[in-house]
C-alpha cells in the first residue's frame, strides 16, 4: 500500500495542507555570535519548538491524517521522539497509540511518551527483534504500523519543515546555501531535500550524523547502502542502521556529501545553542548546528542553514554539553 | 522633548511598522505538560528568542529608528538586557553606542554587551549615581540617551509583542486570558497593557515580580509610587527601585493586581522551560511562567498567558535552576 503512494512535492504541500493550524511553524534563528564561529552565515530551524520537541510531530501529523476514518489506533516503534510525535497526534485526533520503544531510551522520552497518551511498550535492543514484535502487534490489536521514516506520508510532513526553510530563507534574501540536516534514518533529509529541489533549486541538502554512525555518509559516497552495526549512542535520536528504502534513492538523487561530526562537537554545539540561541537542544538534534560551526573546511556556501532538530535531553546529558562548552563562554 | 509624545496604541502601530522585518516575531508557545502543573491553558510568548535574547531589542529599535538622522550615537544603562538590544539595534543602524553598566552585571552581558559593538563603559550601583554618569556621557559626546523603560518610543516598541500576542492568541481561539508580565520599570508591562487595550480588551495584564523587589505590585495595591531600596538580586533583569514617570500611569490605569514569586520559584520555572519547553530562560524572565505555574490560586482565567522575556543567564545559574528542578522531572 504505501509503495503505491509516490514520494513527491505534491505529496509534500498536501500534507502542508494538513498540517495547517496543528504543527508550529519553527522559527529561523540566528546569532552574530555563531556567523563569528562558523566563519559564514548561520540560520537555525529550531523544530526542537515543534510539539513533542522534535520535527517529528509533523510526520507523525501528516501520516496519522491521511489514514482511513475507521482506523481502530496505530502503533510505532523509535527512540522517542518519534514515539512522542505518534502518541500526541493520535491522542488529538482521538486515536489509540501503541508506541514500542527500546528499554535504553532515555527515561524522560519513556515517560513522556506515556504521558502524551501513548501506551509504552518495551522491548530489548540486544535480544529483541524490533520489526517482528512490531508486526505482531500491529496484526494481534489490529493497528496501523506508523514508521519513524519509511513511509511516504511521514517524509512528506517531515518535509514540510523544507517548504518552510525555503519561505524564510527566501525571506532574509537567502536563495543559495548549503542545508545540513541532522540525519537518522533520512526522513527528514530526504523530506526538505524534495521540498528545495522545488522551492530553493539553489540550495544543496547535506545530512550530518554522529561518528560511528555515519551510514548515510558512507552509502552516499560508495553508491550503494552501507549498514552500521545496531548499538547505541549519545545522540540516540538518529542512531539508525542504514539508510531507508524509500529515502535512499532521494538522498543519492539530491544530498551530499554527508557530513560526520564527533560526540564532543555535538555536546559543545548544544552549549553554544543554549548560550546563543536559548534553545534546548538534544546530542542528535546537534550535529548539524555542529558541522557548521567545527566543519568550517568542508563547507562552501556563505550561508549555512541547519535544522535544530530535537531538544528531548535527559538532564545529566545537558549537564554535560554546559561543562563541555566551558572554554566557549567568550567566544 | 520625550514628554511631548503621547504613549499610545498609534505609537505602538508605528513602531511596529518600523520593526517589520527587523525584529522576529517570536512564536506562542505550550505543553501539555505545563498546563498539567498549573491546572489551566498556559501560552508562552518566547520573546528569549529576540535578537540579543530578550524582548529589549524590541524598544531599542523602535527609539533608534524614531531618532533624528543626523544623531551621533546612543548612550544606554541597564543590567544588561536593555544594553545588548541597544548595542545591537545601533550597530545594525550604523551608530554608535556608548552602554553605561553596572560592575556587577552577570560577566556574559558584559561581554555581549562589547561583542555586539556596544562600547561597555563600567559603574559601581552602591557608590556611583548612574543618571549623573549617563547625563555627562551624552552631553560631552554628543549621544542620544535611550533609556530603558521611560521613554515613550521605548515603550512603543515593547508594546509590539503585545500585538503579535493578541493576534496569536486569536489565531488559537483565544480572545479572554490573564497576560502575566515579567515586570522590572515596566516598559515591556506598559506597552503590552496599551496593545491588549486596543487589540484584545477581555484579557487583563498583571505584573510579575520576584520577591523583595515588588515595587509594582506594592505601588499598584496602594495606589501611590512605592520604592524599593536598590540593591541587587537573582532576577537581575527586572530589579528596578521603581515604576517609571510614564509607565507608572499606564500600569496603574490597565494593570493588577501585581504577583510576586520567590527566587526558588523563579529557578524552577526554569528548570521547566528547558525540559518542556526546549527554552533557556533567566531568572527574571522566568518569573510570569513561575506565577503560571505555582500561584493557581491567584489566578482566575481559564488561560494564562506569559511572557518569558529574556535568556541571558550565566552558566552557573542555569546549572543552579537544573539541580532545583530536579523533583519536577516527572511531572
Amino acid at each position: 500500500m504505501v509503495g503505491d503512494v509516490p514520494v513527491n512535492i505534491d505529496l509534500i504541500r498536501a500534507a502542508e495542507a494538513r498540517l495547517a493550524g496543528h504543527a508550529r511553524r519553527t522559527p529561523l534563528l540566528s546569532s552574530p555570535f555563531l556567523d563569528r564561529i562558523a566563519g559564514r552565515r548561520v540560520l537555525v530551524k529550531a523544530e526542537c519548538l515543534q510539539h513533542t520537541g522534535s520535527f517529528k510531530f509533523r510526520g507523525a501529523w501528516s501520516a496519522i491524517t491521511a489514514l482511513p476514518a475507521d482506523v481502530r489506533g496505530v502503533l510505532a516503534y523509535s527512540s522517542g521522539n518519534h514515539a512522542q510525535g505518534v502518541a500526541y497526534a493520535a491522542s488529538l485526533r482521538g486515536l489509540a497509540a501503541v508506541i514500542l520503544m527500546p528499554r535504553d531510551a532515555p527515561a524522560i522520552k519513556i515517560a513522556n511518551t506515556r504521558a502524551l497518551g501513548g501506551e509504552a511498550v518495551l522491548y530489548d535492543r540486544a535480544t529483541e527483534d524490533r520489526d517482528a514484535l512490531g508486526a505482531g502487534l500491529a496484526q494481534e490489536r489490529g493497528l496501523e504500523l506508523i514508521p519513524p521514516y519509511d513511509h511516504p506520508q511521514v517524509i512528506a510532513g517531515q518535509g514540510t519543515a523544507g517548504l518552510e526553510i525555503a519561505e524564510q530563507a527566501r525571506a532574509l534574501g537567502v536563495s543559495k546555501a548549503e542545508m545540513l540536516v541532522c540525519c537518522g534514518g533520512g526522513g527528514l533529509s530526504s523530506g526538505i531535500a524534495l521540498a528545495l529541489e522545488a522551492e530553493a533549486p539553489e540550495m544543496r541538502v547535506r545530512t550530518v550524523e554522529p561518528e560511528g554512525f555515519d551510514d548515510v555518509a558512507q552509502s552516499l559516497a560508495s553508491g550503494t547502502v552501507v549498514t552500521n552495526p545496531l548499538r547505541s549512542g549519545l545522540c540516540d535520536a538518529i542512531v539508525t542502521p542504514a539508510p531507508g528504502r524509500l529515502t535512499w534513492p532521494i538522498l543519492q538523487r539530491l544530498c551530499g556529501p554527508g557530513l560526520v561530526v564527533s560526540d564532543a562537537q555535538a555536546l559543545r554545539a548544544m552549549a553554544l545553542a543554549q548560550e546563543r540561541l536559548k534553545l534546548v537542544l538534544e546530542p542528535g538534534g546537534a550535529v548539524a548546528l555542529a558541522a557548521a560551526l567545527f566543519l568550517p573546511g568542508q563547507i562552501e556556501a556563505d550561508t549555512v542553514i541547519v535544522t535544530a532538530s530535537g531538544g528531548n535531553v535527559d538532564r545529566d546529558v545537558v549537564l554535560r554539553a554546559l561543562a563541555m562548552g566551558e572554554s566557549d563562554a567568550e567566544c
